[in-house]
C-alpha cells in the first residue's frame, strides 16, 4: 500500500480516524437532542463522503446547494436529497425533474410565488407532487421569505396541486463563523425561535409541517435546543478547517470538539532565500484570504512561527522560524476554509496509519449550475 | 444552434471575435518587435485555446506552470512545451520524463543545483539530453537564481551531460498588475535589462543561449523593446479581465487594446429585497477579492451603478441602480482575475453572434501537481 508521503503534491489528505470521529460526534450530539442529520454536501462535493455520512446513521438525507450537485448525488445513488437554494430557471427546473425521477425523494426550497408557480407547472409531469420546503430568510437577505410573510406564502404553496409542502428551512449562514461565541449562539437562538414560531403557527393552521431543517456547524450546539427543529444541515464538521478553529480554539485547531481531518500537503519547490521558501500550493490549490490563512501543522497541531502567504495562483510563500526547509520537503497545511479549497481538487486521499486506503473522487466539483 | 441565453448558469462565455482579436493583436505586436509568443496555458487551462494560439502563428511553444499541466498538454498533442516552475520531486520528475517522451520538446526551468543533479540523473533514461532553461529571479524571490549567481550556475548546468542548457527565463510576476504604468514599465525594463546582460555574458562565454523568455501581459509592451528577448510568455491577453482593466482603463474595460473576451453569466435566483438580489455565482464560480470585484457588463461595457459582492460560496449579492432585476434574469460579469476563475469551471462556451459554436473543455483544470 502506498504511503502518504509518496503522493504527489499539492494533495488533500483525509485522516480516516479523525473523519470518523467528527462524523460520530455530530450524529451523537444530534441523537441526544432527538434530532437527525441532513449533512450538507456543498462542503465536500463528494458522493462517497455523503454515503459514509448516511451509513454512519441518524441521517434523513443529504443537502445540496445546487440542482447540479443534487443530480450528481442522485446519479451516485443517494436517495434523499434536499436542494437548499431556490431552483429558478427552465434549465435548472428540467434538471430538478430528472433528479426527482432518479431519487426516492428530492426536496427543494421555495421563497417566491412566481417560482412556486413555475415549479407547480413543471411538476405536473411527475407521477407524484414535488416535495418542497418553505425557505425562511433569517434576516440576512440571501434567500428565503420574511418571517412575517411566511404564513400567507405557506398557504399559497399548500394550495398548489403539484407541490407537496413538507415544512420549512431556516439557515443562518451569516452567523456560522461569528467569533463572539455568546453573540453567535444568542443570535441564532433568536432567529431559530422565530422560525419555530412560524412552524408552530402553520402546524396550528393545519398545514403539513413535518420538517424544520437548518443550522450549520457553527450554531448546531445551540440550535439543537430548539424543540421544533427536526434536522440539522451541518457541513464543515466532518472535515473541519482553520476558519472554524479561529472562532474557538485556534491554538489547538479545534472547534467545540471537532478537529481538522482534512489537510493539504504541499512541497518546497524553490529555496534560494533565507527569509522564505516557495511551495507548490497557490490559489489554484487552496482558497486564500489574508484574514484566515492556512496553518502549517504537524500531527494535527499548528507549528509555531510558521506562516503561509499567497505568492501567486500556483505558489505559496512560506515563512519558517528555524532551519530552512529543504528543496522537496513536504509541508502539511490545515485548510483555511474547507468548502472552496476542496472544490479545487479532483480527489481526496484517505489515510489510515500513514497508508493510502482510498481515493474518493470529488465528483460534485464543477457542479455550479 | 443553441443561443447563449439558453445555457444554464453560472457559465463562462468566450466571444469568438474578441478572442481572435486579442490573439491577433499580441502576435502582431510581437512580430513587429521581431519576437515570438510562447503563450502561457496557466491562464486558460484549456488545450483547445493553446491549439488556437499555436494555429494563429508566431508561436514557438506553449508554457505550463506545472508538470501535470504540461503532461495534459502533451496528451492533447501540443508539441513544444515549457514548464515555467522548477520540477523538484521524484513523482513530478517521473511525469516530466513521460512528458518529454510524448512531445517534440519539453523544456523545464532550473534554479537550484541539487535539483539540476536530480534532473541530470533522471534524464539519463531519455534518448536525448533534457532541454532546460536557467530560471532568473527578477528580485521577487519566488523562483529563480539571483542575477549575480547566474553565470557560475549556468556553467555548472552546461557541464551536466544529460541536460541541454538552451537559455534563460526571467518572469517578473510581481510587476504585471502594478497600477502605476510608468513604474511598471520602468521597473520591468530595469530587470529585463539585467537578465539581458546575463544572457549576453553567457553567450560571450560560449554557452548555447538560444532562448530568453519572460514577460506577461502587463509588461509586454515595454519588454518587447529588449533586443535579447526571444519570446514572451503572455497569458491573460487572450481572454482579459477586470484586474488588468483596473490597471489602465477600467471605464472601458480595456488594457492597452485588449478587451474582455471571456465573461461569466449568472442568474437571479432570489429577489425578495429592494436593496439587492441574489445570483447563482459565488466563490465556487468566480475568484473574488473585494479590491477587484467582477464588473457587471452589457455589450462589453460596465453598467454604471451595478455592484457585485460576495454572498457565500454559492451565491453573489448584486446591487443595482434602477429597477430590480426579475427572478431568472441573466447578468453578465467581466471576470475579476481570469486564471483562478476559469480554473473553477469545466468548459468554456464559445459564442459567435449570440450562438453557441463550441464547447472547449478546461482540460488542465485540477492539474495542480
Amino acid at each position: 500500500m502506498m504511503h502518504k508521503n509518496d503522493l504527489d503534491t499539492p494533495c488533500l489528505l483525509l485522516e480516516r480516524s479523525l473523519f470518523d470521529r467528527n462524523v460520530r460526534l455530530m450524529l451523537e450530539r444530534a441523537a441526544i437532542a432527538g434530532k437527525a442529520l441532513r449533512p450538507h454536501a456543498k462542503t465536500h462535493k463528494c458522493s462517497q463522503i455523503a454515503r459514509e455520512q448516511l451509513e454512519a446513521g441518524n441521517c434523513v438525507g443529504i443537502c445540496a446547494a445546487k440542482v447540479s450537485e443534487a443530480y450528481a448525488l442522485a446519479e451516485a445513488g443517494i436517495e434523499n436529497i434536499l436542494i437548499t437554494s431556490p431552483v429558478t430557471t427552465p434549465a435548472k427546473i428540467e434538471q430538478l425533474l430528472a433528479c426527482a425521477a432518479r431519487t426516492r425523494e428530492c426536496l427543494v426550497v421555495v421563497d417566491n410565488l412566481d417560482n412556486a408557480c413555475q415549479l407547480n407547472e413543471a411538476a405536473a409531469r411527475l407521477p407524484a407532487p414535488l416535495p418542497i420546503l418553505l425557505d425562511l430568510d433569517p434576516e440576512m437577505g440571501r434567500t428565503g421569505i420574511a418571517f412575517s410573510e411566511a404564513p400567507e406564502f405557506a398557504h399559497r404553496l399548500h394550495a398548489m396541486p403539484n407541490l407537496s409542502l413538507r415544512g420549512i428551512q431556516c439557515y443562518a449562514g451569516h452567523l456560522q463563523h461569528l467569533r463572539n461565541t455568546d453573540e453567535r449562539h444568542r443570535e441564532s437562538r433568536r432567529l431559530m425561535q422565530k422560525a419555530a414560531q412560524v412552524f408552530r403557527q402553520l402546524q396550528g393552521e393545519g398545514l403539513p409541517m413535518q420538517i424544520f431543517t437548518g443550522t450549520g456547524t457553527g450554531t448546531a450546539s445551540s440550535d439543537l435546543e430548539i424543540p421544533e427543529l427536526t434536522d440539522i444541515q451541518v457541513g464543515s464538521y466532518c472535515v473541519m478547517d482553520a476558519e472554524y478553529a479561529a472562532v474557538e480554539n485556534p491554538e489547538h485547531l479545534l472547534f467545540e470538539q471537532f478537529c481538522p481531518a482534512l489537510t493539504l500537503v504541499t512541497t518546497v519547490i524553490s529555496n534560494n532565500h533565507d527569509s522564505h521558501v516557495t511551495v507548490d500550493a497557490g490559489l489554484k490549490a487552496l482558497y486564500f484570504t489574508p484574514e484566515t490563512p492556512p496553518r502549517v501543522v504537524r500531527q494535527g497541531l499548528p507549528l509555531p512561527g510558521w506562516r503561509y502567504e499567497w505568492f501567486c495562483d500556483e505558489h505559496g510563500k512560506l515563512f519558517f522560524p528555524g532551519e530552512k526547509p529543504a528543496l522537496g520537503e513536504r509541508i502539511e497545511l490545515c485548510l483555511p476554509h474547507c468548502d472552496p479549497t476542496i472544490n479545487l481538487h479532483d480527489e481526496i486521499h484517505v489515510i489510515d496509519h500513514g497508508k493510502l486506503v482510498g481515493r474518493w473522487k470529488i465528483d460534485l466539483r464543477g457542479k455550479v449550475y
